[in-house]
């Protein structure tokens, strides 16, 4: 690893032979493939930018310079050559290398946020902000072509095509796989678009146009037409445009670094906003990974680096989902499916090969899979949307606008929900619980095992025909944990001694709640734990239980401000219900990634944490005294 | 008014004459015209679409072909077709005709939202529920050129170009003033790409190519490609490519109503997606609109119908933060400011005349003008982002993940929260102080008059840098309410006798609030009132004066579920201070339009109401009771 060990900042690899820098990419994917073998993370992404992120290092001056990674998990060929190579064996561990950009680790990371189609937008800020400041600086931004389908990029490509001044350079990281011989074939036909001198002419009237234009009130006009021209640069590959403030470049074989290399210093001489087209393979350089028929090891966990078998996994969450709604698929010919370009991983795969006419793939695109499924329930169906729950935040205005104000059947199953942990902040599903309780007439159900998913998911989809959401976690679930009672539409899970404590267990939580009794039994404290299945509404038997007891604590993994905790607090209080009440969540912070456990005790949503609290409160309580303040105030 | 008269359903359309036709046109111009100058609303929008919308009707068979408007509030005239002329003088009243489709109204309404962009999404749902479902419907979506500038369209677009069994006809209303003959030039000049056989040869193998690949693995795949064909076929215009999804009709003259029944009736027969580009003119056919300079009498006040003369209007919020902003533009060069195609509504228009260097209209494009911002703050600038409240939501989590995550100094100001009444349910901005409780970081201020107005402003941009709020409700704002005590941060608005009841007024509530003191002094009733100026996150001062009263009422012009009052109330339950608490907001529903006034009274946020609740609540503790339940229940 001699190479790899001299390349302490980016500078470093400029003085490096094209001999050295094809041993620097052999290093750089060797100590990819043997760290995501061990640790996990995302390998073929990775594989796919090794040239090409040489080649921006090499081209512009990091951290001077600023290059945004779209979808941080393509960053990690950035950090090994940004001095975090020596620290790399801790890849998404705790305390160790986060597997997206972190500020907190370099001065060459600059976005942390994971969520797909932003880079554009921030990378637009970036150069306006430099052009007014007056800096020399450039700024690369890295986008994959399945990003594009995002609405924001558009939205963002509408505005860089006007914006002159800005020293952007866009590197479009078509994979091959995405972006086949058939599509060079189309560059050559369309070849003809751009050496038609009456084309050039009629984008020289527009640009005229523009300019005679005034003022403020004609933005709207602007923006369409900067649209227009912006896309039809993105769209059409042509050569220079020096007539439009979008200049295109390639494709270049994004594998070939020298080639990269000139297309990026072309477009780092251009001052303005220039699109580099590159044509990479995912998983270029490991035949495993090349091999593989789902994704080229998008992100595998451990795995056997020789043959690239991947350790067994067990069920999780996904799969029992994924078997409940082909099954309702099969009863209900009216049920649809909605994946934003997820479909194996939100587990709609077999429901999709079992019934290809209703499910739809609408790309990465939140915003479009909520609209549509409000169309799609008007129509007579009832959609069901399975998506990561952070990616929902994506489409909130949908939800409350499209589908709840009019009451639309559509069924949002939300996996991934809680702590996720490994993939940081921007993947933590522990938002959905707290904003969706402000839409009107949505039910949310949180099932706390495979028996209550199967029964939830039937209730959301085929007892009402309204807004109804499902939310799960990350990961295997429970053991399936028995009721003991039903009481309204809440199960009972343990009921002890007298009625001292009820803990209101929300979802997966439903398992510590149980732990949480047995040790308060043993002390001779009376619980009752319920799960209400549903969450939202507050279900009134719950109300009246919380008035019967001497404390409530609620215990859920979504953030503490505004969540199911929030709720029923705020009802018990309308209600004049005045029971202390203590709430159990996730503290309202960004959290830094570690395995979900980790995070669950640190932020002590353990049942030894949640049981000590308890006694200490029933302690205080009995001794009339107030309850104590809490460790994670909002 | 004869004619209009006879017009119980479109179908009655059928039977009149092409001299019966036009005299109909102008007949709904006038009533148009009058009515709106009587009771304010959307006219500009509404004479353009005369002859577009009277064409739909006669072409299509609503209500069983379902006909959706983007932004509802170009629906006028297809009110007037659909049995609503009798009551149209009542329009946006109390009770009356509203502003924008709506299903309780009329079975030829369904989507109920104005919120843009979103038309395509739901015509993509229902044309594919009926094809799935076998019913011989179609869908027509009327979309503005504006509207297409948001991502959600590029979004949909990419997936109707792939819905090949879809009967969907799109209507882009392009109006003459964004679409100029230079425009029309251009599309002749396309005509050489639509002509080219090379052309049609590639994209005939992009379509075999995208038939070889099966299954579901390859959805980004199909959708990144489907968006190229998409947009080349939106974009440029040309004729009928079969071999593509997506057929384009047009440019139409839109205000030819025979052109447009023509062009419409073959879109209809081609049962696939079909763009139909009409061309037409905003205000067409009212010479005071046609030559209003800003928008074409978008949405005028009350006016004079022979001159168009508009009664004068007072200061609004906007007006006075329009000031605010220039005054801080000058003092600070790094303050930059963005729009989403709202210059002038948001009051930015004369920031941008003063700054044009400095101020971005990004298109209507909440996302990429939250995450540019984000891009322009780390870029080392303080953008200020100028939105009505209710559109923020189309940007929650690039709010909380681009700006938040990374602690971009980004200020977001937030025009019309709150009540704003006669535009219906989707203009109401009472989601943000609930939605924004989540986000980590984020500060958020609520003045209640002008001189706090630009206090806060200047607080929130210049303090420090971190993301701010600073929201603001729609008409005039009130007479200054000066403090009489600084406490914390808050500030204190009256303070009489004992501390029975402290009163926590959000912005604009102040008032009442203090309203409400003065009642309950002369009943005897102690009082305190604070403004807490900064809403979030909770100021300790406020916790401290909770802890020493006998009752706190919290007043928010915001839903009362997750909103300030529950912040509030989550942060003494933490701190164990359980001082009753009486909260007071918007029930959580969506609600009917009338004026602000008038819903306000009617949902309990006036004085008297609250002022008699707190003297019921009082009553009750002096008898050692506790609170009665809420009337409106989340």
């Amino acid at each position: 690893m001699a190479l790899l060990d001299s390349i302490a900042s980016p500078r470093d690899l400029r003085d490096l032979s094209a001999e050295q820098l094809d041993e620097l990419a052999a290093e750089i994917r060797d100590v990819m493939i043997r760290t995501v073998a061990t640790n996990s993370g995302h390998l073929g992404p990775n594989l796919g930018v090794v040239e090409l992120t040489l080649a921006i290092h090499r081209v512009f001056d990091s951290p001077r310079d600023r290059v945004v990674f779209d979808t941080g998990h393509q960053s990690y060929v950035h950090k090994l050559v940004t001095g975090r190579h020596a620290d790399f064996g801790t890849l998404r561990k705790e305390g160790g290398v986060s597997g997206y950009p972190s500020q907190a680790e370099s001065e060459h990371d600059i976005v942390e946020n994971s969520h797909a189609s932003t880079s554009l937008s921030y990378a637009d800020g970036l150069a306006k902000a430099y052009a007014i400041r007056g800096e020399d600086r450039h700024v690369v931004a890295v986008i994959g072509d399945g990003a594009l389908t995002g609405g924001m990029a558009w939205e963002a490509l509408n505005n860089i095509a006007i914006a002159r001044n800005s020293r952007l350079v866009i590197v479009v990281n078509d994979n091959e796989r995405s972006y086949t011989p058939t599509i060079g074939g189309l560059a050559t036909a369309l070849t003809s678009l751009r050496t038609n001198p009456r084309y050039e002419q009629v984008l020289d009237l527009v640009k005229k146009r523009l300019n005679q234009v005034p003022g403020v009130g004609h933005a709207a006009y602007d923006a369409l037409h900067a649209v227009k021209k912006g896309m039809k640069d993105a769209l059409a590959p042509q050569g220079l445009f020096e007539d439009l403030g979008l200049k295109y470049v390639g494709p270049v074989d994004g594998h070939d670094r020298a080639a990269m290399e000139q297309a990026l210093a072309n477009a780092k001489r251009f001052n303005g906003p220039v699109i580099v087209h590159a044509i990479t393979r995912k998983g270029q350089g490991y035949d495993p990974a090349l091999r593989h028929e789902a994704d080229q090891f998008h992100a595998p966990g451990p795995f056997d680096v020789q043959t690239g078998a991947e350790k067994p996994k067990g069920r999780i969450w996904t799969d029992h989902f994924s078997e409940a709604i082909v099954d309702l698929g099969e009863r209900r010919d009216d049920v649809v499916a909605i994946t934003a370009a997820m479909m194996h991983p939100v587990g709609l795969d077999v429901f999709a090969q079992r019934f290809p006419e209703r499910t739809f793939d609408v790309g990465i695109a939140e915003q479009h899979a909520v609209t549509s499924a409000a169309g799609l329930a008007m129509g007579g169906l009832h959609p069901v949307f399975a998506v990561y729950a952070t990616f929902l935040n994506r489409a909130f205005d949908q939800v409350l606008m499209d589908v709840a104000l009019h009451r639309c059947g559509v069924t949002f199953v939300l996996d991934r929900s809680g702590v996720t942990g490994d993939d940081g902040a921007s993947h933590n599903g522990m938002w959905d619980m707290s904003i969706l309780q402000v839409v009107p007439g949505l039910r949310l159900a949180a099932p706390r095992d495979v028996t209550r998913l199967h029964e939830l998911l039937d209730e959301a989809v085929l007892v009402d025909d309204a807004p109804t959401v499902v939310r799960f976690p990350k990961g295997p679930p429970p053991e399936d944990v028995p009721a003991i009672d039903r009481v309204g539409g809440a199960d009972v899970l343990a009921r002890t001694g007298d009625k001292d404590v009820l803990v209101v267990a929300v979802g997966s939580m439903a398992t510590t709640a149980v732990e949480v009794a047995a040790r308060l039994t043993d002390q001779g404290i009376g619980v009752t734990v319920v799960d209400p299945r549903w969450v939202k509404p507050v279900d009134p038997a719950i109300v009246d239980l919380a008035r019967e007891h001497r404390l409530v604590v609620s215990v859920e993994d979504n953030g503490r401000v505004g969540g199911c905790g929030a709720a029923l607090l705020q009802t018990l209080n309308d209600a004049g219900v005045r029971t202390p009440f203590r709430l159990h969540g996730i503290p309202q912070e960004f959290l830094d990634h570690a395995k979900r456990d980790v995070i669950l005790a640190r932020i002590g949503l353990d049942a030894q944490t949640i049981a000590r609290t308890i006694v200490e409160d029933v302690t205080a309580l009995d001794r009339g005294l107030t309850l104590v303040e809490v460790e994670h105030p909002a």
